[in-house]
């Protein structure tokens, strides 16, 4: 699917006018797309949005529509001129991208993604690489924490209607079903990617009959083998899980089986613990609880801690926003780190912002024998990783820490070569894939980075091939 | 433009499904749309969304391929049957809306829109309603609160990169213009909604040149009529406000004028002082200052408390994601009134919750010949307020606190008629009048609401005959 090339900002435009003004459109780069802090504070994040971007950038080009539309900026005095917009008509993304795949588990200062080609080239897309990255990477990794606090039970997304956007909620949807959730509610995710869709009834349905058992009949009658009632219209206790029993009774009797229930306000943890007594007693241990409302990962430990007997967790506002712990958006950059084959580091970032210069690998480091993760190496394009070998590494954010990797046992490279050229290497991955990742990568990282509150930090550091690169050229730029 | 209906979540189709099957397709309702909480602790909001809203309702029917989709969804079992999608082939949006026109300024618990039709064709729209509305309206809001901290001064949205998926940052753009953003970044929302384009240039651009003053003469050569000049890629004294400077005498000899500079790190504040003097001292008063880096209200605010010099705030993450101060999302509900012309209420919302039931308008007071709004009364509808009359007004959150103001000399309804039987009722309002709207809207409001931190809290009560049917209903529904 074709992706507006307009989806970028202005000044991107017109640098690239400016470079074809001055021949420098033969001029090429380097860029690397990361971020420097985990969002929500947490010990590791997810990698997505990779395939969004590619599909993105092999069908880069601009319609005719679109070029009218850029001549007419400046109105009398025209912002770009006539030559610039037909050499613009027949542009096309020809770079090279390497990318981490989704699903992976990340941390700050990796490159996501790694862009080469002509410098114009690469400018046009940053803004709809970062866009797109930094949203999915976000909501992946929030997923992943949900699912993660629930003791990985069942997570289902419903945020359709508080997401930023109905694209924000699409790609959301994309994002949250990578990272953890399990479903989602909206229907345009479910026939775009494949993602399987859920829901239940809303309080307008109950509330549309002369009497809550009557809602509930109707809805089991129309839907018998997807029946999970809303069951806190009127009064979950009392009324709300009574007329639930009652139904299931019935529906038993007819040789079906109701499937849940779900509550959307009040002591999530204590009704679910009342209504699965309840139901326990009545003889419906299968009956499933679905819990809803503001739902987050401190609010998920919190209900578990207190006894709620929660089997499914909707999530709306807090996983595709982002919302809740933390904040609204991946600060990912796009920087510069070689230009015409020379690598370069930005002097004003401080040394604490890390940018590393040159093309580079990551490798992730297993040690001793081990099936966890150790730490990631940020490595120099062509650096090598024997087995058995000792690696240190380096903070690139303050030298004098440094950790030594004793023996490694077993190291991967995380960026893969996606596109070559303009084209993709290889068809598209599947969601599965990318779900069968993360939960392998999460398998293998250690549960102090995973906690929800205050989690262990992971290190990242460079080699000191890299470092000695980076601290050569600070002296030289350093005036 | 068609947006597709699937942007809903899969519980408005089975219910629709539902009362289809249960003969209740002739049911009607009438639905408010509104929020409880005024975003970022702030004193008032700004509508927005609604354009995009009514073209998505004038537009909906369902295509073929998506039909397919919901025939497929449950494989061999089929969630919906044959007749209830060829009923939803020929089904139309024939409701009737009203809205609060879009720049607005508006309040907790005042409805957005209010929306009739059979319960089933409202049902379907609530998803894309409720997310067009939230978000647009939070990020109208977030533009009006930069705006009004930065004195009014202007304010440049640069969100793409930061958005929340693509077209979360098309419409966080358009509803940024509706706030208080002059222009935008996003060339694409530039074509869509007419919003006029700005931009600078990125490091990638300086760092590519041999030096400083090399880029920045290659950008006035070809841009002589817009040059803003990024000057913190080396050292904003030292080296960037010097070569601007030197930049800014060649183009003067030229007949040429420098537009600007723009600041992207560092301390905005200090920056912004020294520049402005330097540029001064060498006799370039015009040439305007622009900064961005995680600008928001507070910081806004800070800056000037602390002498900055700044004619252009850039802002991106904050304001199309609603980030800085405060949340995510605007929690706007979208809750039954009244059904098959029976106004409810909802026993298990508590009192503080405020739903109120039946058809309403909202009417904007004015008292003792004052050009300021006054308070804002939700009445039944057809209730009717005469000028010199007192009216008393009643907190639906708690009965006890009252307000009557006295004299009213001006009242006007809110909430506006804007599609019957599923068609616009006037040609589409451009952004220009909705911009002026909330010009003029600010302009009535007194300084304690606009206040960013602990804001007064304008009054919103419900009228004597609104209260009395609210009472009726809790009484009769309490057991």
């Amino acid at each position: 699917m074709r992706t507006s090339p307009l989806n970028t900002d202005l000044y991107e435009l017109t640098m690239m006018a400016g470079l074809r003004r001055h021949g420098k459109l033969g001029d090429t780069a380097t860029f690397d797309l990361y971020f420097r802090r985990i969002p929500f504070q947490g010990g590791f994040a997810i990698a997505a949005g990779l395939g969004t971007a590619l599909e993105a950038l092999e069908n880069l080009r601009f319609e005719e529509e679109e070029i009218a539309y850029l001549a007419a900026i400046g109105g009398a005095t025209p912002l770009f001129d006539r030559a610039f917009l037909d050499w613009l008509r027949g542009h096309r993304f020809r770079g090279e991208v390497w990318g981490i795949p989704e699903g992976s588990v990340i941390f700050q200062d990796e490159p996501l993604l790694r862009v080469s080609g002509t410098l114009a080239e690469c400018l046009l897309v940053e803004t709809m690489l970062l866009c797109v990255l930094n949203f999915q990477t976000l909501i992946a990794t929030k997923a992943a924490r949900l699912w993660e606090a629930g003791g990985r039970g069942s997570v289902i997304e419903f945020g359709l209607r508080r997401a930023q956007g109905l694209d924000g909620g699409l790609s959301a949807s994309r994002a949250a079903y990578i990272g953890g959730a399990d479903g989602t509610s909206n229907l345009l995710a479910g026939k775009t990617f494949g993602i399987p869709v859920r829901g239940t009834q809303s309080h307008a349905w109950v509330m549309s009959f002369p009497s809550e058992i009557a809602a509930f009949r109707a809805f089991a009658e129309t839907f018998p083998d997807n029946t999970i009632l809303l069951v806190d219209t009127y009064d979950v206790v009392r009324s709300g899980v009574p007329n639930a029993i009652a139904l299931a009774r019935e529906m038993r009797a007819r040789g079906q089986a109701l499937r849940g229930i779900r509550i959307d306000s009040g002591d999530l943890a204590y009704l679910s613990r009342i209504a699965r007594q309840m139901l326990d007693e009545a003889g419906f241990p299968d009956v499933k609880i679905v819990v809803s409302n503001d739902v987050e990962e401190l609010v998920i430990e919190e209900i578990i801690r207190n006894g709620g007997r929660v089997d499914i967790w909707g999530v709306g506002t807090n996983l595709v926003t982002g919302g809740g712990t933390g904040g609204t958006a991946l600060g990912g950059v796009f920087k510069m780190v070689e230009i015409n084959g020379q690598p370069v580091i930005k002097l004003s970032d401080s040394l604490e912002k890390g940018t590393s210069p040159g093309r580079k690998q990551i490798w992730r480091l297993r040690a001793n024998g081990g099936t966890q993760y150790e730490a990631d190496a940020l490595a120099l394009e062509g650096e090598e990783f024997a087995p058995g070998r000792d690696v240190l590494i380096i903070d690139p954010r303050n030298p004098l820490r440094r950790k030594r990797v004793a023996a490694i046992t077993a190291c991967e490279p995380l960026l893969r070569l996606a596109m070559r050229d303009g084209k993709r290497v290889g068809p598209p991955e599947s969601l599965a894939v990318a779900r069968a990742r993360r939960i392998e990568n999460l398998d293998r990282l250690d549960s102090s980075f995973k906690r929800i509150v205050n989690p262990h930090v992971y290190k990242v550091g460079v080699t000191q091939a890299l470092w000695r690169l980076k601290e050569e050229l600070l002296n030289l730029q350093t005036t």
